[in-house]
């Protein structure tokens, strides 16, 4: 019986053995995973914390019976250590025990996912320092919050969790605080959408310390207290990091796979690694950028079930490809939402494209009805006048908007063309000339100049 | 000093008189509008009716000092009523007098706009009947409301306006019956997505009478009582007729410039009639579906906007085309959003082509998110792959998903990459497997077969 061993038990990896046991019932599929949990949704994490969703519970992707019905076996807290490509075999460690074995495959699927990037601090640690990447760090969190009660919370960062967690923490009733080196927010958000976030953040009573050094971490009785900053001393009843993740594929160091610099592996359009007999999927890969047409490294959770079920497809001797990504990324800071896709001015430029870019405000709704609110719409395009990219942000219909871009994006959609795309308008959703229209309006004008 | 006349003064015209006077100060701008007012937004009459939107006020798209900043001459109540195209001159009722003039133009835009459609039915009158075509049919409908108090309406037809105004009545107070001579709902809505928006209407109180003949209207002493039809006498204290419009374009009947069977002006994309001197736009035009490449009658406000932009813009010597639309039209009908685009299966099949389709339902939000619900998707494509149409019916995010697949459309893009498009998710607005991506993968499979 030919056996798929998974690397990774989350959405690539589950996806993957999934379809291959469905395409291939002979195939025996065995996943191994680090941790101590099934599949979950991690991205709702942040909401559980936060009270919004009531239990962890809620995230789980796949009942244990479900799973035992695909035929595929989990084992967890299995840590890969090695790579033994010419034998066909990894090595495994046991969590509990600290014992190591071996284990074969015919197919190996590595979704091995990512893992934190953390700031090189000395002293950075406590009881109330958290990080929010799986499970085991989101119920850490929440015992922590139910018992010991803060007041209030410091966020270092200035990603999507960030500020999801920006929210959730102050719907628990902390005062938050938001610290980043940078002005950046979130990948590579611009001026003006940027400025309406921080207004937004500011405005939920969230302190914000862009642009701002750490150099100390304060701390006493195994309890951080404060960061000492160029900007003063921040103290805060509870700490999260959110700086970062990388692809976690040390254990592939030194082995054929081909990796990045960053340590992504290197696919094909079938997530194959070029090596006989194993495939990646999900957050521990590049993808292709549809725009730039280049590798790029954009971990999430989109990707990666799409990966995944490629994987298992290929795996199992179909023929399916994952084209790759035109960088989409959403999320929601309090009451706007906020959405990119493409390429913003700065990438374009390092891109080697010449780009022009415009934005507008326009109302989500027609105007004589109520509700509703501005939308910021920002768009790239080259000389020649096709778009390169774009990033809303608004009360409402941000995900549509970007989405309605990430189709324009794939197919290569001059500006001309989105500026007379055919939208669908409706006084309660949408004003009769849609944001979008008016945006590619206005940079149509900039390039006919 | 050459002379622009423009035939009707609603977005189209409008449009195309600000667009020239922007480019070409040098040019005067006539419009003659046929009605009492200047132009308005007309697809917020329902709302005014209904009490969400406070005044018909509301509705202005310009005020009169915009107009005349602008540098528009706008005449009130005239209509024309003949072309004389020999002499580059029109024959233009007042309204008010009845008397007739001659105006001249160097350019003349046709943007007559369309007209209702009634059901031929003898006593089809009364003080109580309406319709909600312009302003003063709101305004009548509004003051019969206020004064007479109406407790039950009895909409005839099943379009856009018919689901608007059941939800507006019923947000009046009054018990809903809507009526049709056949099952169809919306312009070409499929069975499932039609159930669905049917089982919403009867949730909240309304009767529905679909495949039923109205055979008498009953009347006495100027009202409408009740129509007699094949399933018994409906009676109610209000009719609202919303059965259609058609081109308003007899003043053009025997004139060179070219019609089709249904009274629409053929237009070429830069909205010229191929009459010398004559353009035309909006909803007294045939426009060109970009999936069949062949003309269609699909009135809508956004279609006449953006072809008066794009007349104004060539009248003026510029160079702009309109390219046509993909079909798109959305509405609310109470809790549901429900759009389409692009072809359905019999319009599929009408065109030549030999379609596959495909629907599912799958979650509006993370499935652990609170609140969202169900999302009906369903696809139609040729055999071959290439995407014809959708239809989206949903309790939100339908507008973005119609735009999403608007611009698939607009692009040719193929089932099997919209399936591995990189839509935009988050928690509070979308699942990570988007519906229109598990609905394009399971009409994929299908095609694979």
């Amino acid at each position: 019986m030919p056996r798929l061993l998974v690397i990774g038990g989350m959405a690539a990896g589950m996806s993957a053995a999934s379809k291959l046991r469905r395409l291939r019932p002979e195939w025996e599929a065995t996943v191994l995973e680090a941790g101590p949990d099934l599949s979950y949704g991690a991205c709702g994490l942040p909401y559980v914390v936060g009270g919004i969703t009531p239990s962890f519970d809620d995230l789980n992707a796949l009942e244990p019976e479900e799973i035992a019905r695909r035929g595929i076996e989990v084992r967890l807290r299995q840590r890969v250590v090695e790579l033994m490509e010419g034998k066909k075999r990894v090595r495994v460690e046991d969590l509990a025990s600290g014992r190591t074995a071996e284990e074969s495959y015919d197919a190996l699927l590595v979704s091995s996912g990512s893992a934190l990037v953390l700031p090189d601090l000395r002293g950075l640690e406590g009881d109330n320092l958290f990080t929010l990447h799986d499970l085991p760090d989101g119920r850490r969190l929440s015992t922590f919050i139910e018992t010991v009660r803060p007041r209030s919370a410091l966020i270092w960062g200035t990603g999507y969790i960030a500020l999801e967690m920006a929210e959730n923490f102050a719907a628990r009733g902390m005062a938050v605080t938001l610290i980043n080196r940078s002005t950046r927010v979130l990948r590579n958000l611009v001026e003006p959408l940027r400025d309406r976030i921080l207004r937004e953040l500011e405005e939920r009573g969230v302190r914000l310390f862009l642009e701002t050094q750490v150099l100390e971490a304060l701390g006493a009785n195994g309890r951080l207290l404060a960061l000492r900053t160029d900007r003063g001393e921040l103290a805060a009843d509870l700490f999260l990091i959110a700086t970062g993740v990388r692809p976690a594929t040390d254990f592939l160091r030194g082995s054929p796979v081909p990796l990045a610099r960053n340590g992504a592996i290197r696919v094909d359009e079938t997530c194959a690694t070029g090596v006989h007999g194993i495939w990646a999927a999900g957050d521990c890969c590049e993808v292709r950028h549809l725009v730039t047409g280049r590798p790029v490294y954009i971990p999430l959770g989109t990707t990666a079930n799409k990966m995944g079920r490629v994987a298992g497809t290929n795996i199992a001797g179909g023929r399916e490809r994952f084209p790759g990504v035109v960088g989409t990324a959403a999320t929601r800071a309090f009451g706007l939402e906020v959405g990119v896709t493409g390429l913003g001015p700065v990438e374009a430029r390092e891109a080697g494209f010449d780009p022009a870019e415009a934005w507008i405000e326009a109302g989500s709704r027609a105007g004589y009805y109520p509700g509703g609110g501005g939308v910021l719409v920002h768009l790239t395009a080259d000389r020649r006048g096709r778009l390169l990219g774009g990033q809303v942000c608004g009360p409402e219909g941000t995900k549509g908007r970007i989405d309605t871009l990430a189709a324009a994006l794939t197919c290569g959609m001059k500006v001309e063309e989105l500026a007379m795309l055919d939208l669908a308008y409706a006084p309660p959703f949408a004003p009769v000339w849609d944001p979008l229209l008016v945006a590619a309006g206005v940079l149509k004008g900039q390039l006919d100049r």
